[in-house]
């Protein structure tokens, strides 16, 4: 048998991420690799973490990104943090909770687990009681915006109830960094991570992630090493410190790290609070055009992500016939239900570049055509 | 502070990795970014799995690309198989061998180290001795091309001994892939892992590995869970195979595997056997130009590694200076020591598409002119 070159169909990404990505970023992307211990190389880090620090608004030393996906992001931040003998309340109310949970259990630290409807967001008066309940907790652990279900939750609310208990916060900013607000260092966020592929609109595979001070301070107490030693951020610190000699750890993912440099110079470009507000208003437009067809939302309107639109797969409607011809037929996607919402929801995604006015437009064109309104 | 886009200077890159990535890699990397369940991509991938089991020269069924670099490949091994009751015989000549002990005791099991020297391969009776002393071992571990000296070691010779004595192998071939001769099924190698920025000659930040049918028997009779659940392979599985639905552990790095596609479509088209020719035979011409510069071998010609030349410093030569000259004045990077070598070799990299004539011209011109020879 013999394989050929892959030419993939141009599509249109207005799932759960990856979104589209801009031909600004894929030009970056396809740039000559240079060495990783170049100094134009390690120049291009430093300005990668100047930009990072500017999108999750913190003058945090460590901010960085790791050289993998956003689950290594998520596991990054539990693997250096949290030690066996910690606890952790954890709140759930969708899938990325439920991978905190199998974080701190395989760490053979204890979860307490905080439960909250699928399409709810963390209840703030559940965490209040929690807190209280187990004053020994050493962290709070929550997603600020559920990939899974389209739910926002109070970010800063949340973390001034852990700082009050003196736990430490460790938040999910997968799908937030960059399409709503979020106040690292305002807030007092300790440990933070995100990824590439959502509405920084960069290709998969990285995940900036930020500690504050306390969380290096915690880092720096640990009983023993750190369990993984590709994360161990002790060790990666020396590669990505702005002083003096970088040393060896891995090698970074180069030509990636263009691709988020240059997806990082346009959200500079564009103002951090612009980029929220244009995923706001083309939530808005998408809105409007579902609302029109009769489609639901199943998340509340105080608490849904403008750039994750989970809504209800209307009665009659084949899920995966529909998804098929949006895909074969206008080269979109959008994304299936996950978990408990499989079958039940899509999830419509106006992540990064994909909140323009020609993508909603497309998709609700294109669904009209499809569900045959 | 404004950061503008960051355009790398073109580099000939003749270190110990990233090599150079030939610009068909290149263009495959800047594709279009589609969703990681695409029906295209999910067809691709199953490409992806039949081309590294060539490169491989394996049927291993579990044969993928960890999203994460050659580190992450190797703590995949490690992390998936290695339990804490178990002891592991671990061959140290290098950095890497090094780094072998380190996943060993982070997960909390036993190292039983054998060392030789940097610069030498692994001493083939000094394994048969310890695993005549440990017949508990449940495992050998070592390095088949040590990146921080050029040293290849007899692979095929060290997993029969592990056979004989009913341990598993877990093998490094993050240089040797695409470079020397390795047959994973042939020499029965159990558990194996890659770096794609090699021989490969892609972008770096990818991981090939493959599991035999006895290390995947090994995995399914773990005690617990896997200690990390970003490498737990129970679970990536389920994406990558073959059989029915693919079920979503985390975004693939899908531009990085289009890279990846290329560049083992490259290697079908030229042959792996070719391929292992053109390493030596391009190593033969490097070596003649040294030699006749007086510049002399770190390891002996039985156990060179033709991709990765690591040669001695010539007296009198500054280090840092001859390097800075190569990069700044003809934008070849060469690799500096590391570890017990640092100050004391170059190491120059004949990797993948740095593996041509003009490359090896490139690097002799330009050493002689700053050696001043």
């Amino acid at each position: 048998m013999t394989i050929s070159s892959f030419h993939p169909t141009p599509r249109t990404l207005m799932g759960p991420g990856p979104s589209d990505v801009s031909p600004r970023v894929l030009q970056a992307l396809g740039r000559p690799t240079i060495g990783h211990l170049d100094p134009e190389f390690v120049g291009m880090m430093d300005e990668v973490k100047s930009l990072l620090q500017y999108a999750f608004q913190t003058k945090n030393e460590f901010t960085i990104a790791v050289s993998a996906p956003g689950s290594a992001g998520m596991e990054t931040c539990f693997v250096n943090l949290v030690e066996p003998q910690d606890k952790v309340i954890v709140c759930v109310n969708g899938v990325f909770g439920m991978r905190m949970v199998e974080n701190v259990e395989r760490l053979g630290a204890t979860a307490v687990v905080i439960n909250d409807k699928w399409g709810h967001p963390v209840s703030v008066d559940k965490v209040t009681q929690a807190l209280q309940d187990h004053p020994d907790a050493k962290f709070l652990a929550f997603v600020h915006a559920e990939t899974s279900t389209g739910a926002l939750s109070d970010a800063k609310t949340l973390c001034a109830l852990a700082q009050e208990h003196d736990a430490l916060t460790i938040v999910d900013a997968v799908t937030s960094l960059g399409g709503v607000e979020l106040r690292v260092d305002e807030w007092g966020i300790d440990a933070i991570y995100s990824g590439s592929q959502k509405c920084l609109s960069c290709v998969p595979g990285i995940s900036p992630v930020s500690f504050s001070p306390r969380a290096i301070e915690k880092l720096s107490q640990r009983d023993g090493k750190v369990p993984s030693w590709f994360l161990d951020q002790t060790l990666v610190m020396s590669y990505w410190s702005g002083q003096g000699k970088r040393s060896y750890h891995h090698t970074a993912p180069v030509n990636s790290l263009y691709a988020l440099h240059e997806s990082l110079v346009m959200l500079q470009e564009e103002g951090l609070e612009n980029a929220w507000a244009r995923h706001q208003a083309q939530h808005e437009k998408l809105k409007a055009g579902l609302t029109q067809m009769g489609i639901e939302f199943i998340v509340d309107a105080a608490h849904r992500l403008p750039q994750l639109n989970t809504v209800v797969i209307p009665e009659g409607a084949d899920d995966a016939a529909i998804r098929g011809t949006l895909l074969n037929d206008y080269n979109l996607e959008i994304g299936a239900g996950l978990g408990a919402l499989a079958g039940k929801a899509w999830r419509i995604g106006l992540m990064g570049y994909a909140a323009r006015n020609e993508s909603v437009a497309l998709c609700l064109a294109a669904l009209k055509s499809a569900l045959g309104k």
